[in-house]
């Protein structure tokens, strides 16, 4: 077993995938499952997986491979997510409903515990039983409940003096959804990026040049 | 210059942010950089941008660094961004609202042609200046226009039967939102998947691993 801050970020990256095909293998009620058949369903060489097992202490296979249930109890302790972390969410737009509307916060590590928009357009409504409040009511919000956890669902633009708002109120980790790099300013806080470009200009490479386009 | 078929898919996946941080410096006037300032702005060892960048030729870099404009050029062309692909959108809910709304299509090498949603709800609306289409005209508007990409914003449920529909009309790329694995059944079409979820687990384990949560 590996010192935590050993383990490189290729592994860690590949976790949340293991844990999507090992939830899938369970619904579908596959109890147990070798490191040869999870590599063949997920384009990864048996090796590979032992090896990156083998970084938090092989998740005990015996015999014939894992215990389905069990290795996903285990991926879920590496990854903390049978520790609630309370979260906000900011920005009640289109993509902050999809994010709110789509994701199962609770099977993930997270609570969403309150949703702000600076547009009195939402004055009012609610969003997945939560009402959505002002920005003006942040302050008073994260005095009273301590908070985990940002996700940034609002413009470009206005993320970084959002950021440094939240930093300064005590949030250290950002699920963020603008390229704005919290990172430059913020290095000590935690912070997960998502650029749905990225994904998209590599689609547009493979319809490039795997021939398949 | 290696062949395409050999280059890794981990050298494929940083072109894109490559591009972004690029794009960044271009929008701030830097016109040159060294493989080393651009290796400590992204995170990456010298020796590794350059050895990504032999994959592709190099990109000639002469003397002091690479020319910012003409690097962005070469990975445009590398990825197939300055070839408009047309693409259509299912699914005009939160995520597909997010998606039409804040990306920037043709600048990563698409062009949306057309919005399609099976709930009446949408009909008479338009979505980025077009209009909300019927599932239903779908197989007529691909008969006569030819299409390259759909983009799958839909329940996971709908998603294999669209998948199957949309092969069957000959479209072979897909940006799938949904955890539906659409290879599993058409292994030989294009396919990026985004799994927000994931990004959300890695966040969670960052925060219980590096001792800043």
């Amino acid at each position: 077993m590996k010192d935590i801050s050993e383990i490189s970020s290729s592994v860690i990256a590949r976790l949340p995938r293991y844990y999507r095909f090992l939830c899938e293998l369970q619904k579908n009620g596959t109890e147990r499952i070798s490191s040869k058949e999870l590599s063949a369903k997920m384009g990864l060489t048996a090796s590979q997986i032992r090896q990156d097992f083998n970084c938090f202490g092989g998740f005990g296979q015996q015999g014939y491979g894992y215990k389905t249930e069990q290795l996903i109890k285990e991926l879920s302790a590496v990854m903390g997510l049978d520790e609630l972390k309370s979260a906000i969410l900011m920005g009640a737009g289109n993509m902050g409903r999809a994010v709110a509307s789509q994701m199962s916060f609770e099977t993930m590590g997270f609570s969403l515990k309150a949703i702000f928009d600076s547009d009195p357009l939402f004055k009012g409504m609610s969003l997945k039983g939560l009402p959505i409040r002002s920005a003006d009511e942040l302050e008073a919000w994260c005095a009273e409940n301590k908070t985990d956890m940002a996700i940034l669902c609002i413009p470009q633009e206005a993320t970084p003096a959002v950021a440094d708002k939240l930093v300064m109120l005590g949030v250290n980790s950002f699920w963020n959804f603008s390229h704005y790099d919290i990172h430059s300013k913020h290095p000590f806080v935690n912070v997960a990026n998502v650029h749905l470009s990225d994904s998209l200009m590599t689609l547009s490479y493979t319809i490039k040049n795997n021939g398949k386009g």
